[in-house]
């Protein structure tokens, strides 16, 4: 039951049943858009200059839930509303995004894409992730997931993370520094690391000659992590053994562009957790920020606009 | 250093450096085919003619050690030459073909087929492995190393065995009388199965028809395990969400085969383990094989000729 203490949360474009209850249960009330709305919840659909003009026109808000791991489109709004803490979904999607880099790992390893576009039976392809040596690049709860997940298959792995700190169950754990070094003899490199400044183009035409030939690369973190045309040129060209990505620049990823006819990439259209994947770790998320909310605790998922997630 | 007591092995067709040197290893000699050879290792492009008639010619041979891990295909020799010893690579490989199984079973699920067919940007697909109701059948080392994969993904796993002994790791074991009743309720088959006499069309007609239209079924033994045309008609019919069979009933499938166009359909060239990957494995085992063989003791992966594997 409502009561005096609930705080009136606003779930824009439009309240899903589930996640009304997730309010509800979480001890707040949901309601729409009004000058008692205290906090937000941001789903997809909602544009960017709406939400601006919400927050222009409703100053008693204090917290926003985005429903997005990565927080990046909506840095520019925080640093113009920092009386509002931000908290987003990032680590709540762990388990299907941290799935689905090991889903594109092996099919890339093991030829899946070619095997789907063949009409007859052709020779044994592949190569398998036992004993590959793996740089994982994000330290967040996807790529712990990812860690998690591949050490079934290999122990040589390696963690390229801002901060210097160990992360537990990695052979390696190296700073952005150490990258360079981490690509020349890696097999396999899943990029989970969060968009900001410092990592747009994180993978250029530098670092992927840096690549050994028969290396795959997965992308399942945000698009602009890697530079586009260099990727296509070093496949084109055999540098590179493939390119999974699930995520691309431009996104989405136009007609006609020469990835989706290079033979060696795979691209699939932003669906590492789909709506249906995402439904109850977010009503998780939802739930427990609205009490903390409510309680006057931090949010889980805190965003930080200096850091960009 | 080869010695008096060291069994003289014969490798046929062809013998490769590493399994001379396993052989070796083993402490026995490898030499072509004479009077003295007391152990064959049988691979890839030795017809079951020739062999037939290396053994009805060189009767000094007492064990013979096959590359394949499911031995059908010489279960009439063995028959035939009940004094000879027959071993398989039964376990060998279980780490390349598990990984290929559980390759297969998360591409199907998230819709990588579909994504690689595409030549344009689409909506989100796919469902994800946590949670999922998985049926193994078999428990050999390929069934429990799926097992051991699936399960950093999902608890609720039956494995389907032969023998009514529960298996470690698994939610259920059951008999193959309860297979029946595990499909009914599973979103994923996956087949580890030996192929015999009891094995053949194990999915047939009938148990395609007790899956679930959004279950999954996967095929990682042999091709006759299924009954194709059932199969076809009901992928044809979206009474089956999906199938990858990286076997095939004929095999290879022949060009023109309605599921080299079937969308929901993944057929791969018997690769989950290519030559590549299997070399280590094999090596192992012939190695222990030849010193067990030299000591008369019964080799690892010993073929029942009754169970035929």
């Amino acid at each position: 039951m409502p009561d005096d203490a609930a705080p009136v949360i606003t779930i824009l474009p439009e309240p899903p049943t589930y996640l009304a209850d997730a309010v509800r249960d979480g001890g707040g009330v949901t309601a729409p858009l009004s000058a008692t709305t205290s906090g937000l919840v941001v789903l997809a659909g909602e544009p960017l200059e709406q939400l601006e003009q919400v927050l222009r026109e409703h100053s008693g808000i204090r917290w926003i839930q985005l429903y997005l791991a990565g927080a990046d489109q909506w840095v520019p709004l925080m640093h113009q509303y920092p009386q509002i803490r931000w908290s987003s979904a990032k680590g709540a999607y762990s388990q299907p995004v941290g799935e689905y880099g090991l889903t594109l790992t092996l099919a890339m390893l093991r030829a899946v894409p070619a095997f789907a576009r063949a009409k007859t039976w052709g020779p044994p392809q592949g190569t398998s992730l036992h004993g590959k040596r793996v740089v994982i690049v994000g330290a967040g709860g996807v790529g712990r997931e990812i860690l998690r997940l591949v050490s079934a298959f290999t122990r040589h792995t390696t963690v390229v993370r801002s901060r210097n700190e160990p992360v537990p169950g990695a052979e390696r754990t190296v700073t952005n520094e150490g990258l360079d070094d981490a690509l020349g003899g890696t097999d396999v490199v899943i990029l989970a690391a969060a968009m900001t400044a410092s990592t747009r183009h994180l993978i250029d035409e530098r670092r992927l000659a840096q690549l050994p030939p028969h290396a795959v690369l997965v992308n399942i973190a945000r698009g602009p992590l890697v530079d586009t045309d260099a990727l296509t040129a070093a496949l084109a060209e055999g540098r590179l053994a493939g390119a999974a990505l699930d995520v691309t620049d431009p996104q989405p990823l136009p007609d006609g562009h020469p990835l989706w006819s290079e033979p060696h990439a795979l691209i699939t259209p932003h669906t590492a957790e789909t709506e249906a994947m995402i439904r109850p770790h977010l009503a998780n998320r939802v739930r427990e920020n609205v009490r903390r909310f409510r309680n006057g605790e931090p949010p889980e998922g805190l965003v930080d606009p200096a850091l960009g997630y």
